[in-house]
């Protein structure tokens, strides 16, 4: 049962040109119709292969590898609404660029639209979510279709990476028999006789062997702005008098660590850095004006800036996103993939550039003090985290103390809806090396447990996954990968039986509140972990978080910490806070 | 907090029209942007509302609620991933022809590609995969949008429904505010003030207030052939020797029982029934040639039909497929939507038109005898059953059970993979009236049991749940609904730990194949049934399970039956079933 036919070959090709496109893990969800492929991957020495059993898990795990290393671990399933399950996390690979490659096995077109088992239309299945689709040819073991194959695969890679990463579709059809053959007989032609080798030796033919690395490969230059257009800006930006830096979030700091401070100091500016954006938290941020807590001291400000600089996505803060709105001034968007990705429809001037060369250029280009403005941020950015430590809301506090603690380095991963809000609004910039990374393209939150998993399969980092109630009830299933894959983490669930964020929004008052938004749901959460054989402890203290956090971060296993709140007196404690800040912080 | 606004005023409508277009119950996934439809819900009093967590088992708990009653469930959602969680029901609605009329929130035009939170593109989302998709317009209180709305969803619920029913996708924007207002202020022009009332009174205007029926009315009629075309198939029919009927997966059993039983009569043929069609189980199959056992004795029976006349989609037995390709003879598939449902092109005319109308008429032109035909197919099918019994392997024996002793009337929910193909062999042809249904448009194991359970809720039945372990772990979130639906269940849970079913394929032989394949989890679900609060039991025992069952299915709660089995000597029990049934049956 180890003999090469048409389609194992295909298979074969598929995870051997992956391989030396640089793809090192590939995440398989358990069918029938991709057996060439899972056999395939399943005896590549070089890939990892994980096997997940509920594909929209498996898609996040995906995901949270790439987030976490930049590069793509192909996605495989077999045919039918296994697809569809993998569309989530394509959403959110989509609109937060990150590289995907989905290879969906397919029955083959002669079955299309019969009514057979499992079979649907795959045909551009995820629309324009995706970079690039392409449906496989038949399998043959012809030449010019397997230059074919290995040109799609290692192009595929390519269009999946780069400044506008994203997903890439391949389906991929296949008709029986799915599995090697157990004697040579219908062996193709050139493909050696006996066990499936992991790569192709003797007798060499590009187009079955490959090359000695990938079979094409993609060069990408960065762009870079012309002399005339750096001059203008560098005059904006010497014409300034309250300039400061915003970065968003993006999963590698950009611009660069070096050269974002360098900007800084050259131009004077203070830097705004979202917790995800890779600048709140890293050795560059001592001797840099980082301000963190500007979600809740902004208001206290009373000038506006007059130029501001952005890099990344949109900011998580609203203060912040209005706080831009409301100044009215000249904003530099920096993109290298052009897009316009702000909310408020703020900024002045797109700045198609790689980030990186942009500010080092600046940088170069400018040599200011920094000024009043810039003075003013750091007083209270330092008064603001001076004064209000241990007068967080406990939810807040849980964010904050899982930051400061955390071990350096660490991968921590953040849900959206209230995690995130709370880490932005409390977590202290810090100068020990942790990648944050949350789901903030399209911010659903559907598939945190397994996004942070594949982050943390990414890396030898200790992981930290900071997560609410309703997020870590809808991927559940993801913890399976605890032990599939290996991977561990602390995880830290602030549960507040129900929809917490919804307390921010005005339908707090409505009659229907309490049914239909906060949605409590009861469940003992202990209950799933014994189901995946995982530590547990409850606490609802701020000092008894704080030992059973540092214990578990120290630790190799897997511990859920959950912090039991209770969402009213919370918000109304952020709501207090928030009036104190502003009357403390105001001149 | 009850005054209304545009918003709201568009929510109100869009309940109240659909409650006048026959909606029921509508199903929805808490979230912000979709405020004013679920308030609108929540407050209607003719509609039942379902709150759950989980998109992807909130869409398939209203796909089994319209499997189950023929009538859509709207499915509301928030903006951003949350539509692609609805993707995996949206397909096997649209492979199995079940009502979906799906109602997601979006974010205002002005806000296309901006980088907002949760603001990704909704446009035909669901691309071919939907019977119609209208992106409806911005809310505005203006006579010729409020009819054009009311006609939206009037006509929807009409395109959702007939012989070709499916998804409707409407994109519903909304703009901030999206509560009720606190004050009569912003009411819209015709709106009375105060606290929202269900539907509109005075002052009477149609586009406001609608009409007293629905807005517009669907009024379909059904295709009957013409004289000379039924005399084709009487002629074909009478010259037949070894006709026989095949009736494959429907929700709703087509022909009708009465018309499908004076067809049989009439023309002597026997009726091969899939345990997913309705006519192997109901009062109507007393008296008439019911075959269920064909998957395991066809290859047993020597001569092959010379006339088919089929119904419903592709029949679940492989077995019957492939019996039917190697016929060789005329066959006619009867479909009132005009598709080729059959995966071995074999059939040779494709009859659109009703199928009740067609049995009847036939019914009329013939009064034949049964032949020996279906007298070697009335025998067998008898011995088959009389010699089987107790050497089933264990899943076999617990489906079979299953069936045997559910309460007359009940809904059985079967799961795909291994459960149907074993209901299919081992469920005996009853005349109690069991609605027995499963996801067999895709077949996909990923929401069985919230299908289950949305079929549970639209019916007083009691709901026997049968399901293998991939797809109860696949949909455990699914069990949220017991109690926020308040629908309960017996779920028979077969255990084998892992993919039991591609055992069957050639694979198995592989090196790969435990590991990759099989992909045992060692889950022990006792702590699932915690995490709900349901009871659970566990056995490995047939006649342990039978007490089990018997008692379960007698009570008001929900129960958990695990039954454990070894996935391998099942297998291998079922191979030996296999020969000895063709060697004691073949002439």
């Amino acid at each position: 049962m180890d003999e090469p036919n048409v389609n194992t070959l295909w298979g074969r090709i598929v995870a051997d040109e992956l391989a030396k496109a640089g793809v090192e893990t590939a995440v398989m969800a358990p069918g029938s119709r991709s057996t060439p492929l899972t056999v395939a991957f399943a005896t590549h020495s070089g890939i990892d292969a994980v096997s997940l059993l509920d594909e929209r898990s498996a898609a996040f795990f995906s995901l949270g590898y790439a987030k976490r290393t930049g590069r793509p671990a192909p996605l495989v399933c077999t045919s039918g609404t296994a697809l569809s399950n993998f569309h989530p996390a394509v959403v959110e690979a989509d609109a937060a660029r990150v590289p995907m490659v989905l290879l969906t096995a397919d029955r083959p077109p002669e079955l299309a639209d019969s009514g057979a088992n499992q079979t649907i239309d795959q045909e551009k299945f995820y629309g324009d979510f995706v970079r690039q689709y392409r449906k496989l040819p038949e399998p043959e073991a012809a030449d010019r279709k397997l230059r074919s194959l290995r040109t799609a695969l290692s192009r595929a890679v390519g269009v999946a990476g780069g400044p506008d990463a994203g997903p890439v579709h391949l389906d991929v059809p296949f008709r029986k028999p799915l599995e090697p053959n157990a004697d040579p007989a219908g062996r193709p032609e050139g493909v050696p006789a006996g066990r499936l080798p992991d790569g192709f030796e003797t007798p060499k033919r590009p187009a079955t062997d490959g090359r000695d690395g990938p079979f094409v490969s993609t060069m990408r230059g960065r762009a870079r702005l012309s002399e005339a257009d750096r001059r203008s800006i560098v005059g904006a930006i010497e014409a300034a008098n309250r300039g400061i830096i915003v970065c968003g979030p993006s999963d590698r700091p950009v611009p660069a660590p070096d050269a974002l401070s360098a900007f800084a100091r050259a131009s004077g500016f203070a830097v705004l850095a979202d917790p995800l954006s890779g600048h709140r938290f890293g050795p560059h941020v001592e001797g840099l004006t980082v301000c963190g807590g500007y979600g809740s001291y902004l208001p206290a400000i009373e000038a506006t800036p007059d130029v501001v600089v952005r890099f990344g996505a949109s900011p998580t803060s609203k203060v912040l996103r209005n706080y831009l709105r409301d100044a009215g001034c000249r904003q530099f968007l920096v993109d290298p993939a052009g897009g316009w990705r702000e909310a408020t429809f703020t900024a002045t001037d797109l700045v198609v550039a790689d980030e990186t060369r942009f500010a080092s250029d600046l940088a170069g280009a400018l040599d200011r003090e920094a000024g009043d403005y810039a003075a003013r941020l750091a007083d209270v950015e330092s008064a603001y985290w001076d004064r209000i430590d241990g007068e967080e809301p406990i939810e807040g506090a849980v964010l904050a103390e899982a930051v400061r603690l955390a071990p350096d380095p660490a991968t921590v991963f953040v849900s959206n809806s209230m995690s995130v809000r709370d880490l932005d609004r409390f977590g202290r910039p810090r100068s020990a090396s942790l990648s944050v990374l949350g789901n903030r393209g399209a911010s659903g939150i559907d598939g945190i447990t397994s996004s942070a998993l594949g982050a943390g399969y990414g890396t030898t980092d200790p992981l930290v996954i900071l997560t609410g109630d309703l997020a870590y009830y809808h991927d559940m299933n993801g913890l399976l990968s605890v032990a599939r894959a290996d991977v561990d983490a602390t995880i830290v669930c602030l549960n507040n039986d129900g929809g917490g964020i919804f307390h921010l929004l005005p339908i707090e008052d409505h009659d229907s509140f309490e049914r239909w938004f906060r949605t409590p749901h009861g469940l003992d959460f202990e209950h799933s972990a014994e189901l995946y054989e995982l530590a547990f402890a409850r606490t609802d203290d701020r000092a008894e978080f704080r030992d059973l956090y540092t214990e578990a971060v120290g630790r190799d296993d897997t511990r859920i910490i959950e912090v039991r709140v209770d969402a009213e007196k919370n918000h109304n404690d952020r709501r207090r806070l928030e009036r104190t800040v502003i009357d403390r912080l105001a001149k």
